[in-house]
């Protein structure tokens, strides 16, 4: 008979040790961790930390190119990668459904590991809860994470500025229409996959050949559009995209054709922008195309001084229209 | 009619950004939070963090003496302190269910930044999702912080050795039988209410008059039992408990009774245990005498060298009895 989530999993008692124990103590193995404190004991030097922290209630758990454990990794690695800052050490927090299928926790379990590894984190502390069946959906995870922003890099929404240059390391829209196809149900005959991926390396070697880059943001929930808008307002500056330059694949934005939607709302995990300055832009876009998450890294359009707050979009055919934030809810549980 | 949250809450765009600005900004005020960053940046001085995480999904969400707001803040403010560590900055992700009232939300928000400013903590950085009616119960979060050890301090499970007294802040069980009669609708003559409250403070006096205290553990889940049976296991040393000697308030002990239950194992918000050397316990005691939350200290056992990984109740009538961790469920959604 399959095993399965029970109440008892929850308890704080012998099955909850017996949970951490058989399914997150092997796969998250390290010495802090081991230490079965409350809390995490890390040693740090002086100076600037980076904390965040993401929710994952995606649906389904499981889709191509990834599951909820491998954006759940992603999500909070790229979220301290985004302050320029080194990610190190990640706390996870569970909310499992009664029933979910512990085969099911152990396959998360080993994605999480592994996108700690490629991201080279460590996940020293954790908790879980069990919810019972018809309050939940299976699994619900929240990732926090501590990462070390080196000496030097000064990178925040509000530091985008007039002359910058918008880079972005690859098309748009992969994830969420990969999602949306595998709920609906639908079959393209082209691969998809979602792009989840720890962004964390590729921005290093961005900071090490672009020194001045101002502005680093994930284009996630909401999409790219959204994602400008939100440095737009913040830095309280003028954004203009050029969308003959953002990628796009073909078989994004034929299911967007099909579905009507715009790949620019649509969500993705493992897609950032830079805010670089000109001269620094060129060896920026080498060091991304130089690293196998930025191939098709592009420049897709510059920072102004005109309408502060507001992204414009130049069309291919000349024309320019406002690009707002999304409104309305898109895909919902996109992540 | 009354406002409640809609999918559209969680898409990241407008009604995502609307719900941050009109309920969690004007309430979690401050400057960290405030430079709208994917993760916060924090300035630290070289040295040990603590960093813990913890997971509620309480029900009901509001409860004598507390709410899911208030345990959130205290869960992880208590695991940071049971390190010794000063708590400092947390992060919060929110799962909402379609349907929440706002007002239940703002309420509950309220309850956190009141909570937060009783422990000195500020809330940085956070994330907010949301889920379809029938797939959460209204509202989940998970809390994830960061605090500093101070040089010097050395607390830890693995730290108990013989001859350390346990001494206890307060009363057992009272958070756990608060919320069971709640859930039950049971009504009581005697007042009871959770003791959910940040024990940071209280660490502190006690870690300055006794500054060789070995170990800490709060309560929660499983009880004072379970509890005293993990650091019996990570320290491998034995822990005997006099039974008359743990302080029980006699609604709890009359609750308990016609329950079948047994407040060692009831869970708590605000109960913690320090192994402290002997050379110290008096000084220790009396530090957490005057302080609000330890007014009924009690010194109420004692680490053995003889059955290292078992703890040991020596009865009123003399007898001695092993005293395991929960097995099964008490009491689910205590936290």
């Amino acid at each position: 008979m399959e095993k399965r989530i029970t109440m008892a999993h929850g308890s704080g008692g012998r099955a909850t040790q017996r949970l951490i124990e058989e399914i997150f103590a092997p796969r998250f193995r390290n010495a802090v961790l081991a230490r079965m404190n409350d809390a995490a004991l890390l040693e740090v030097e002086g100076g600037r930390l980076a904390l965040a922290t993401d929710g994952h209630v995606v649906s389904p758990l499981f889709f191509p190119g990834g599951d909820i454990g491998r954006i759940a990794i992603c999500g909070t690695v790229n979220d301290l990668a985004m302050m320029g800052a080194r990610p190190r050490w990640l706390t996870l927090s569970f909310v499992l459904e009664e029933g979910l299928p512990l085969a099911d926790l152990e396959r998360i379990a080993d994605s999480m590991a592994q996108a700690a590894e490629e991201a080279g984190v460590q996940i020293v502390a954790g908790d879980t809860k069990v919810v019972e069946r018809g309050h939940g959906d299976g699994l619900y995870v929240s990732a926090a994470g501590v990462g070390i922003v080196p000496p030097g890099v000064e990178v925040e929404a509000a530091n985008a500025r007039p002359g910058d240059l918008l880079l972005i390391n690859g098309p748009v829209g992969n994830h969420g229409i990969t999602l949306m196809l595998r709920r609906e149900g639908l079959h393209f005959d082209a691969p998809l996959e979602s792009d989840a991926a720890p962004l964390n390396h590729i921005v290093a070697a961005l900071l090490e050949a672009a020194p001045h880059t101002h502005t680093l943001r994930d284009a996630t929930r909401g999409g790219l559009a959204t994602a400008l808008n939100e440095i737009a307002q913040t830095a309280e500056v003028g954004i203009v995209v050029e969308e003959a330059a953002v990628p796009v694949d073909e078989a994004v934005r034929g299911a967007c054709g099909l579905l009507g939607l715009d790949p620019l709302y649509v969500a993705n995990e493992g897609v950032f922008v830079a805010f670089v300055p000109a001269e620094e832009a060129e060896a920026a876009l080498a060091a991304m195309r130089a690293h196998p998450l930025g191939r098709r890294a592009q420049c897709i359009g510059r920072v102004v001084a005109d309408h502060p707050g507001q992204v414009v979009l130049a069309t291919a055919l000349g024309a320019e229209r406002i690009l707002p934030p999304l409104s309305g809810n898109l895909l919902p549980r996109i992540c």
